[in-house]
């Protein structure tokens, strides 16, 4: 029977219990922000102890369906004060999926000044006191737990940041080679910092298995969903070739490149930066261009990347962090990149958020633009201790925009941009704008069209519906736990919808039409959230762009962000 | 003929413009929040080129009527993000309205790299490049300036956290002694900053005087005015003798006096800062228990505080400033918050909410509780010098409190709490809350109703009527130019009311009824900056507080603030 395990640190108490039955088709961010829009005030404090973190597995998870393993973790967002759900690969979905439990909801604070660990396996969760682990980085944590608990082992966990309850802090998830992935937007770090639970541990050793409902349908059904994936060029070869660096060039041709702190949309170093350098040079240096984030994944768009000895540096080095480090903080090549995005994961800082307030940072004259050794200062010296600065630089770009007087800040509801330039992509400032989440390209992700010519990125027209449609898309996606490179497949295959709806229904037990399983529970999700958001203050007016954004034309197209507020009501009121 | 002068800093121009004659009625906040809700938009980032900072004299300043030479400045404000109104005392206003200025426009931003300074007098404005100016602090640039204006003149100046745009930066106006008054709230020193302009001086010499349309009548009513307020034995005896530091013991007494950030309402070494203490200390070292902000005041609450030496330290040490460091930081002694409040005057920023970042960088840690010698050094190392920490205490208690993930945060619409406790004295939480303002305890004073024991500060009954109904008061309090302590006047000696409305009608030329000039005046200045706040985004869930207040009892009567969200939503919806 799946089941709800519910944390309590106020009285360090373990409680299971039942799944509503009204939730049998839900998962992941339809689970998350269920509970967290039922449970938690809207106007509590995100760091106090009315606020709750809630991890949940995406409703294919655990199963051997290809690319279904996300795990979300919803919570009040102390960057967005609004609602939040963050997903993240590794192997925590599959293994609480396994364990058959639905929700693990983290609440209350502890009364005295300790920190904790919280175990989950087949006997259940229980709560252990730790003191050793305090002031470790995600990596040293990660050998600490592992002479501990062998290689075999789930983990979500928080850096120095988290324990700090900064805004941007993160939270990382182990994935199978036992590098990082983060659940990366909104602070989710800090929630878990304030309940000082430093990390959940996950053994799904004996666990009775995902139930489902019709085993022989699912096993076909898998099959074509994996073969649909395969068929997309975009995933088989792009993806897995280039990762998600493919973009760089792509961007940039589209001008659209965060460049400068958000000042140009083309870098003319983009070539240094590119996926096809990365791929070049992590072959040439005997790393992996292909790596899997999940078990069972068959586009594997992650990498291990190595320095020039040879030596491991980081693990899935996404197209954000390369644009937004290396193009709009003009660091201008991979290694440098490479260094700074594992110091992010191990600090645990949201990589967008971060890099993106190192670029304010740069706007404010603390250090110049291009300056690698002084991020890495930042980030070692003042983030992962604590300092003031630091404490201004982990809050995220927004919070270093207000310290520094600073207008050109690129956040929308206080969450930075991701790399992809609303002046000459349209769309996706629709999603930046009118997302419940804040600035995620993730939450409805227009590039794809635009890059398939299905709209022009420099145009108002179609962009609205686009956006709109594409956020209840994921909201789909975030609950059944897909990843959202599946978007390319659903969009493009004929075959991946029916795949996936035969897999939904075979897995719950039900005969859900397409239209049910995507368009029903997207917005579903999506009116929970942007109910949660209005109790919490957050209206349409704060579904806008920085005032820059509608006033400074971007370089080479000289476009500005030019939705009306009534053209950016009209997504979710129309 | 009065007018409009209009200053843009984009091409350094000077314009000068008619009053719109439906504006003969308004003056300070109604005239400053009606052009900031016309020219402003309410989404524009408050830094930035679309702000606009207003100055406006009370309808009665310049004029013969005692405690009616209040200046208003508006802005969006940087700190909460709405429409801002802050008053002060001093020389500017009633040059002003010598001068016949209604508004002063600041609008703008420069093109240039350059700082500003504009002057006044009666051949109208001019701009001038200034750089021996910048870096210095207001004490410092007052001298600098006499040495070239001699000792008569107006000034209204940022010091070093204006120029670092700090959202808790103020604006200090030059009284007749050549000392120091704010206005603080809602750093509009970081507007007046963000527009590169240090100082605006201005000489009234020659200037035309103000248009008062019934002389004779004039006269009579305001001779009638200062009988009422000298009628009135809270002015003529404890605001005179006392200042608002008679408040300490009597808040004390209602248990609501903040006490180590927030968490008791009592403090034990009360009498060592109370206004009886401040009066005797002033007395035996010669300084002045007695001063006045402007001149013709017949209360003259402010003082002048000398060190054991003798030496000037600062004048208007209000009660909030010594409550907010003596009691809640636990300073615990008059020379310790004297000197803080120099240096705050000086630097340029709001005591209230630096007083509160303070309290709240001791919850944080970064120093001990009644560490005088470490607030010193955080104002003058940090706030001062614009480094990491001083941006962030210098951004006030809300940022200080996000950047440390700190919860014990008094803030409403992240504006601080001035020195009472709305667990003990609940209408004033009403008012923090639901005032367009922020928490400003000059917005809708309920305390004075409270003391003398209208309501019972720890019920609810006859709170919210009351917190609505002094807003409204206020609203035409602050557009008519008086200072806040003649509501004691109006609302408790009977020919004080009759003699205002005497005054306001004689200077315009009418027959405004009472309800007109108070209520109806009130009510639409309430309106219009509410129907901006709308649009910027601070909906009824933003008039909330923040939720330890909501869940933590204060002692010693161990009430918690526990209005429903229904019950704060009725002062406006009803």
């Amino acid at each position: 029977m799946e089941k709800i395990v519910r944390i309590s640190l106020s009285d360090l108490s373990v409680k299971v219990e039942p799944v509503p039955p009204e939730w049998a088709w839900y998962g992941g961010r339809a689970v998350t922000s269920t509970i967290v829009a039922k449970e938690v005030p809207p106007n509590c404090h995100p760091l106090g102890p009315s606020n709750k973190l809630v991890f949940a597995p995406g409703l294919l998870a655990g199963t051997m369906a290809s690319d279904t393993g996300r795990l979300s973790a919803g919570a009040k967002s102390p960057l967005t004060g609004g609602i939040k759900e963050s997903s993240a690969g590794g192997l925590s979905a599959q293994m609480l999926a396994r364990l058959q439990i639905k929700a693990l909801i983290v609440e209350g604070l502890p009364k005295e000044d300790k920190w904790y660990r919280i175990h989950i396996n087949k006997d259940g969760a229980s709560i252990h006191e730790e003191t050793e682990l305090i002031g470790l980085g995600n990596y040293a944590l990660q050998k600490v737990l592992e002479e501990r608990l062998g290689k075999k082992f789930g983990a979500l966990s928080i850096g120095q940041a988290g324990e700090f309850r900064m805004a941007a802090a993160d939270i990382s998830a182990r994935d199978s080679s036992g590098t990082l992935r983060s659940h990366g937007r909104g602070g989710l770090g800090a929630v878990m910092g304030s309940k000082r639970v430093k990390v959940i541990t996950l053994d799904d050793t004996g666990a009775a298995g995902v139930q489902v409902a019709d085993p022989e349908k699912f096993k076909g059904a898998a099959k074509g969903w994996s073969q649909a994936l395969l068929a997309h060029p975009g995933l088989s070869q792009g993806m897995r070739l280039f990762g998600t660096a493919q973009l760089v060039n792509a961007i940039h041709a589209l001008g659209g490149l965060p460049t400068h702190n958000f000042r140009y949309g083309q870098y003319e170093q983009h070539e240094a930066i590119s996926g096809e350098t990365m791929r070049e040079t992590i072959i040439a240096r005997g790393g992996k261009p292909t790596h899997s984030c999940q078990p069972g994944c068959v586009i594997q768009c992650s990498q291990v990347y190595l320095d020039k000895d040879g030596n491991f540096v980081t693990s899935g080095i996404e197209y954000e962090t390369i644009a937004l480090l290396g193009a709009n903080c003009k660091l201008g090549n991979l290694d440098a990149v490479a260094i700074a995005d594992r110091l992010m994961d191990d600090i645990g800082v949201d990589s967008i958020d971060t890099s993106c307030a190192m670029g304010v940072a740069m706007e404010a004259g603390l250090l110049p633009f291009g300056d690698t050794e002084g991020v890495v200062r930042l980030l070692q010296e003042e983030i992962a201790k604590g300092t003031p600065l630091g404490r201004i630089l982990g809050g995220g770009a927004a919070l270093t925009g207000k310290a520094y007087g600073i207008t050109r800040v690129p956040v929308a509801k206080n969450q930075a941009f991701p790399a992809y330039d609303p002046r000459a992509i349209k769309g996706i400032g629709v999603t930046y704008a009118t997302s419940p989440m804040g600035a995620d390209h993730t939450a409805g992700y227009t590039v794809g069209a635009t890059l398939g010519g299905h709209v022009n990125g420099l145009k108002k027209e179609g962009q609205l519906g686009l956006s709109k449609g594409t956020q209840i898309a994921t909201g789909a996606v975030d609950s059944l736990g897909l990843c959202q490179f599946s978007d390319m497949a659903l969009a493009d295959i004929p075959d991946a919808k029916t795949r996936m709806v035969e897999l939904i229904n075979a897995r719950v037990g039900g005969n859900r039409t397409g239209e049910e399983c995507f368009d029903g529970l997207g917005m579903y999700v999506l009116q929970t959230e942007r109910q949660f958001n209005l109790k919490a203050g957050l209206t349409s007016e704060h579904d806008r762009l920085p005032e820059f954004m509608t006033t400074d034309p971007l370089p080479p197209h000289n476009e500005v962000f030019d939705f009306t507020n009534e053209e950016l009501d009209s997504v979710w009121n129309s």
